[in-house]
């Protein structure tokens, strides 16, 4: 189990062609894995990102690398999503950004994140 | 069948890591149980917790066990999510919460409870 | 087929231990059956009931009980609806109810009807 | 609530057009009601009808006719099904039937009977 | 093919036994068809009127009718819902009606319109 | 209303390129309709064929124009599918054939059919 | 947690009025819950009952009462499928009896256990 | 793989009958394919046009054609949506548009695009 | 639109390594699609392999690259399944195969043809 | 990525208290992951045990943390379910029992693999 997130650098952008326009972007990554840092029992959720890009779009696969970076890393749900939004809003830059985390149950309780960001 | 309800020390908690942010957490317990004081009878309902952490986060394994304390409780719906509620608010001082009770039809009829809490 | 529908009288309460807060107190009622005056068939249908008690909450199986005495009365859907409504607010007077009924098909079409009350 | 079922004489039938062929009718009757004999409420439940005509089939408007005759019948589940299948076969005289009756829960209990019969 | 449709003088209504109270009625009618007027071809949608009553409500077997009385006529998607909309309006005066025609799909393409009217 | 069912030799084939081998070929075609003769009100329904092909093999277009015939012609429930099977039997002669109709509720009853033919 | 199981005499029976015909019933029971005896854990689970009965039937309100005598008793999902099905045959000595238990996920993973029973 | 996107003069119309009212034409096209321009393989989605129709309505076999068209083109999700947009609001000129691309799985991650636009 | 199907040859494999035993292997593309000849549309399809090894297993991106070469080619339901069929016996030699092609709509109609092959 | 498989010796089990009677055990296990040792990326699955237990039980815990050890190993589809087949066999000996491993999508596609192992 690591302690070592993956830096926000991983997410490669790629040049915005259409910034003239807002428009919505939703991407659903049902394969998130991380560690429970507590029990050091493997989570399993899903990832949802909703953004207006700006001047960038997130390139998908470093996406995916960026995300495959967590599988052995032990972080709790309310930390790995607001780092995964600061990550993301670094690289990335958009107008707007929604991200979900939804988690598989655990002692038959299971749990829903919602964390969002906007440019001022 | 106890008179006695769970008291909200019983709900542990730990420091929320991003109170500069206002983010939703939602949990999901679909294995509630308590007993009806009228009739004696088990009642069965999936409770939902919506809320908006301030200073803290509750520990989801404390509040597992919260609610299995209420399985010999002798306590009707309505009782049941304003206490909870209540006693929510009161360990974990959340900004919003809303909780919502669903429970299985008895006599061909279900009754679903919506209550909520606004930090002033 | 009869034409006297019964009387809110039948519609039992207790009172609402949490009357300083708002709360909604959602009612499934699947097993409505009733009588076409025009045509002499029965009717199915299911009725939900979404309130915000103010002073009292309804009794479950007196409301059971109430609407099973529909069971050989004669009327159309506009009607019943209204009419339950009436009576639901005059014994239970709540601060805001909706009521919607939702009927099985005849001659291939289905209805749904929709009716709601707010104190003033 | 009534004691008397109704007579398997209200099924009306007319001439199989095609009896040199098995072929299969498949009947889905999702409004059946009738009273429980002990508590005196109401039953909810669908019953289908699976038969290989033989020299007539079933009028379906007398078929809806004679299952509305239960509506104030009161009857247990195991009976009614037995019955309603040999006043079937008494009626129709199929080649094979099954009957299946699938009942709305009761105390969180469903309760779903299949009764055949075929002709020796 | 048919060029001629229905009359709205085809819907019957009653009386409004509760004016006083606005109210939302909804009809789901999904055995709707007509004539393609360019290829000839049959289509097949559902149609679904939701409306507040004025001083009448539409007879359903007088609205099954009239909708019938469209099975030959040819008639496009965009011409069809804005006329049914014009004569619903004509016959019953609601204080206001949607109603949504959903098509099956042609050429791998489906379609759904909506269209409103709201009295002055 | 017509009384006059298409004849068999509007279902055009061509040849089966791998009569060597036994496939089976599902047919699913959900917007079949007729008139109920004794009432005059449209029948609607799905009919699947399931078959083996033999020589020949069944040309879609013209199986949808044959269902189409039935529109205005006024025929029973077990006439149809029997009769539908028998012209699909004449026109492509397959060596098995199962032909499903599941027509939509009347009076809150539906049916559905299942014949079958086996090449002997 | 206590170790003592319901006795099988808490199940009542009444005669089967249709002894001549084998017949199947299907009782299901989504309410169930005992206590994990290696951690002290609330179970929760579906008991469905598939019998063909002989001389009698179950009393469902019986059955009712005797499942929720194991709300508190320690026992394992191995031992308490079988053990229902040994108590099940001893009071209601049916012709052929099928008991299905499904339990919720615990750490990730769910179990479904099918026990059956033929009168010889 | 192609570099030249079809024409908007691809997208035939015709006049809207009912121009002095505003509705909503919903159009789902569930066969959309081009190739992705970096890895050369075939992409899949959905496309959801929900438009408000001025003076014109577009003619949806020239638009399956206009879709169609896009087969072996290499073009970009972000791109590839903003330019439809483009060439339907050229030819269509619609009050409203919003556009909906939902595309299947790529490296276990699925995207969404919506674009909007309305007439000044 | 091309005549030239792809060859079998570009089905790679590698050596089963449990080939004392027979499993199942199911394979499911559904983002299957070719040209019909008749009238230039493409069509869409879902492929459903499912085969027991023998020597060897059949490498899953020589599968998709197999597969996608099927694009621009015209080619029948009926022949398509039937060739995919042959090639994937000749190149893989399974001991059992079944394929499955489910195609989408085209007027109203889809269709699903399976066949199957069994080494002697 | 590793190449150590875990040893069958991390499954523990316990007496079943029942062998006289064959009865059936289903575990579903859906947060399987092992690494493609082609791609060095992540695979995602579901699996599904269905045993007849013979003189012991499996232990569910130790089976949990038996498939976790998987979670960096390099290992194919259809290795790793006939390994784990091989290895729930040496441990648990049990009289029957099937194994199913169903996979996410990769390009498109996805893989159900079914192993099946009985005692003789």
């Amino acid at each position: 189990m690591s302690q070592t997130t993956p830096s926000p650098t991983q997410l490669e952008v790629f040049p915005n062609q259409y910034p003239q326009r807002d428009y919505l972007v939703k991407i659903r990554c049902p394969e998130f894995t991380a560690v429970c840092p507590k029990t050091g029992q493997p989570d399993f959720g899903t990832l949802t990102f909703s953004y207006v890009p700006d001047q960038v779009i997130v390139e998908l696969k470093s996406l995916k690398l960026y995300l495959q970076a967590y599988r052995n890393v032990g972080i709790f749900y309310e930390v790995v999503v607001n780092r995964i939004l600061d990550d993301f809003v670094q690289a990335v830059q958009p107008r707007k950004l929604t991200l979900v985390g939804e988690f598989t149950p655990r002692g038959g309780i299971s749990s829903v994140l919602t964390v969002e960001y906007a440019k001022k």
